[in-house]
């Protein structure tokens, strides 16, 4: 274990994410909300103390191996999140327990919050919720990769197990220039975002704001009602760049350098885009009867799928008053998730297409137990190892799932919204669809569940967000074995 | 495909079947139930005519493949599930549609009942439900196995793909002597158990039934209220044989041929244990508060666990008032269910430790991508394709249970009921753990389902029973072709 590689690439984080307080900073600055300046002042400062105690000069050895990369990529996002909650608590927005909550909800993209009154706080606070969305949606340690000089190969462990997906393939060679060109069409997108939310008369704070959150397929939104108050216009833009943020970024990359073809040959994103249609049509159908004419009943539907399907969360009624059909349905889309290499979360397109293929091989291998049957992607071969991964992953997360449900149960929760609170926070979603006996609706606030439960969903959030595996090496005795 | 080889051993099962109409018969006379004679004449009469109508002569070519093996179990089941449906419409206990219902949930020893009073049920009927339970327990084609001489090894595909579990090794190496072996243990435990419970005071009925429903782990009772009103005597020697019957087959014959070690050294046996014990550990400090004594806290939790870990399904109490974490616990229980090469359901102790295994397999690929990481059980390497084929096999078993769970919700049942009624039906327990709004308590009759609902429950029965792929494969357009 190459402790002084792990430090020092924490510490580092910590002086990168320090910089970003300036947004929220102008933002009060704007509002003139001259209370909430000095909280950010503070936090800035001890993200830099703890940044510069970590890391006061570089390691000799700057190279690392698997293992560093996953405990790198684990405990900075803790550390990010236990730093990060400070400005809720020295403004007096919540206490720190509940702000370290609302801190991991943003940085995971998850936009589950425990505000009961968003509108009543800070701008700048609401300013830093979102871009915490913004910045966990692509990564953090991605973000670091773009902008640091790195020596050698061995960084790209953490653009790997920092971005979503089973295979996460580089752009380029280079690991700085790949993660480079993501952040770049990560920023032309959400630029292209605020502009159309401008165009629509949204004010420049709620359009930069919604934005953050749709990039990250977040879902914090700034005003209590979530999306439900803006015009069709606006409600429109935000499903297209739902579903635009929740696509494989790979595929805009083929399209930029002009490779459409390649682009358009994807199966995870045309899989997808089919996947998508599919589920509007059947919540459609299920929701048909609640609104007056089928138009609305499209828009509501093609929403909540866009919404939940890619993770992101704004509601624009509150759905868990829909049908168990519909909210099956939904729990379903929300399981499923986004593309790998999106800013999403759930299991991801392409391991889904794997595990059916993994599944039809071995149903095949029953009826001609003679023939070689193989599982592929994009018309490639999977190999062993990458298929064991896919099915391994598969059974974490099933087993996480499982597990969250029941100690959910255990600390006083009903069946119905344990299950929906694991689907919502273990995807990366938001809003809960339960409507049970501790009914909470799609709007409401995770303020009432009580601290043990928190703690499962601040779990579900972060493992969700980062794939399990690095959260999970935190807990092995061996990560922290010198020579393992 | 080799139609005639189908047709034969279909029509064989059905000749097979009629024989054991003789019991129930019997016991009607017994009980001077002259009205429920005739019913079960005529039934025999149809399965006979069914049967004489399918293989009126053997074929020339008796020899088939894994297809054939496929296609002959699930369609044998359903066939004999249909003709078995009649005594129960016959008498006028049921409908026909709700008498297939009692079949199929016989058969499958899920043991869900759509009667309301069983109690008023003529006695023969009563007979004839418990042993469904004991024939579908073993299985209905493994005893045809046992009795018919077989030229070749071909029928071993239908041992394997009507035996529960992931690689079902012949006992011996001849097919017919694994068959034999196989019922010869089976019926030596019955008659212990039907011993044990006449030394408790039971009635020869009552006994002979029981045990039937214990050895099947089916489920079926002949009283109202399930167990609920025997001896504590008699509910320790159910709990025993409801356990008894969950463990592999094989580990009964390697104790009868005197190899103690190696029985002793079954990590799917061993492991079983100690899960069962964890859980009753875990479900009695749940229900602690509920009983009076710490003793009644002890058998209600065992009782519960070894009926629904054994997937059997008998009651004492209505754990559907249970607390909501004692439910989920229960429900993971039935999930994992009991091991490969018993009479019981659901996932099967040896795949649950493959699946979690080849999750540490992947975990290893992660942290040392350059090392070898195999998946073992009982110390031997798992191959490619077995791995691959149990992955497959549990994300299957995820999707019929997604899209059960949705279907249910569909066709208008709550999200609650419809999670455990997939659960109860899919692992073939039998009584519903749901209290939610749709209440229906683990002594309640499925009667007031739908229609609809009730044709996805006979669905999960079979394909949980039968571990999805011949049934799956009744719906391939390519299991029909000729040439394939």
């Amino acid at each position: 274990m190459n402790y002084r590689a792990v430090v020092y690439y924490i510490g580092t984080i910590l002086k990168v994410v320090a910089c970003f307080l300036i947004v929220p900073f102008i933002t009060s600055l704007c509002f003139r909300e001259w209370d909430a300046l000095l909280p950010f002042v503070y936090t800035a400062l001890i993200f830099l103390g703890a940044g510069f105690a970590f890391a006061p000069f570089a390691p000799k050895k700057k190279k690392f191996g698997s293992k560093e990369g996953l405990v790198i990529v684990g405990l900075s996002w803790i550390v990010v999140s236990m730093i990060g909650a400070f400005p809720y608590f020295f403004s007096g927005v919540a206490n720190y327990f509940d702000g370290l909550f609302e801190t991991i909800s943003g940085f995971t993209t998850t936009g589950a919050t425990i505000l009961e009154d968003i509108e009543i706080a800070p701008k700048g606070g609401l300013m830093w919720r979102s871009l915490t969305h913004w910045l966990g949606g692509m990564g953090i340690l991605v973000f670091l990769l773009a902008v640091i000089p790195s020596s050698d190969g061995s960084t790209f462990q953490l653009m790997k197990f920092e971005s979503p997906g089973p295979a996460v393939g580089k752009l380029v060679s280079k690991v700085r220039r790949s993660a480079a060109i993501s952040y770049f069409i990560y920023l032309a997108l959400t630029v292209i975002q605020i502009v159309f939310l401008l165009c629509g008369g949204v004010n420049l704070f709620e359009s930069v704001t919604l934005t953050f959150s749709t990039a990250g397929t977040g879902g914090f939104a700034v005003l209590n009602s979530s999306a439900q108050s803006y015009s069709v216009y606006v409600k429109i833009v935000l499903i297209v760049f739902m579903l635009v943020f929740s696509i494989n970024f790979n595929v805009y990359y083929l399209l930029v350098i002009g490779k459409f073809a390649l682009a358009l040959k994807n199966e995870e994103f045309l899989g997808y885009l089919l996947f998508v249609v599919l589920s509007i049509a059947a919540v459609t159908a299920c929701v048909f009867n609640t609104f007056a004419t089928f138009g609305e009943a499209l828009l509501q539907a093609s929403f909540a799928v866009a919404s939940i399907s890619s993770t992101t969360g704004f509601t624009i009624t509150d759905m868990a008053q829909w049908s168990e059909g519909a909210r099956a349905i939904l729990a379903l889309v929300a399981i499923v998730g986004t593309c790998a290499g999106s800013t999403g979360g759930g299991l991801k397109f392409s391991r889904v297409i794997v595990l059916i293929r993994t599944a039809g091989v071995s149903l095949m291998d029953m009826v001609r137990p003679n023939g070689v049957h193989i599982v592929k992607l994009d018309k490639k071969p999977f190999g062993r190892n990458e298929t064991e991964s896919v099915a391994g992953y598969f059974l974490l997360y099933c087993l996480v799932a499982g597990i969250s449900v029941l100690l959910l149960c255990l600390f006083g929760n009903d069946m119905e919204t344990s299950f929906f609170t694991m689907v919502t926070m273990f995807n990366n979603v938001g809003p809960c669809l339960s409507n049970g006996i501790g009914a909470l609706g799609a709007t409401a606030s995770y303020a009432t569940f009580n601290w043990m439960s928190k703690i499962v969903m601040m779990f579900d959030m972060l493992i969700g967000r980062l794939e399990i595996f690095p959260i999970l090496l935190l807990f092995a005795p061996q990560s922290w074995s010198r020579r393992f």
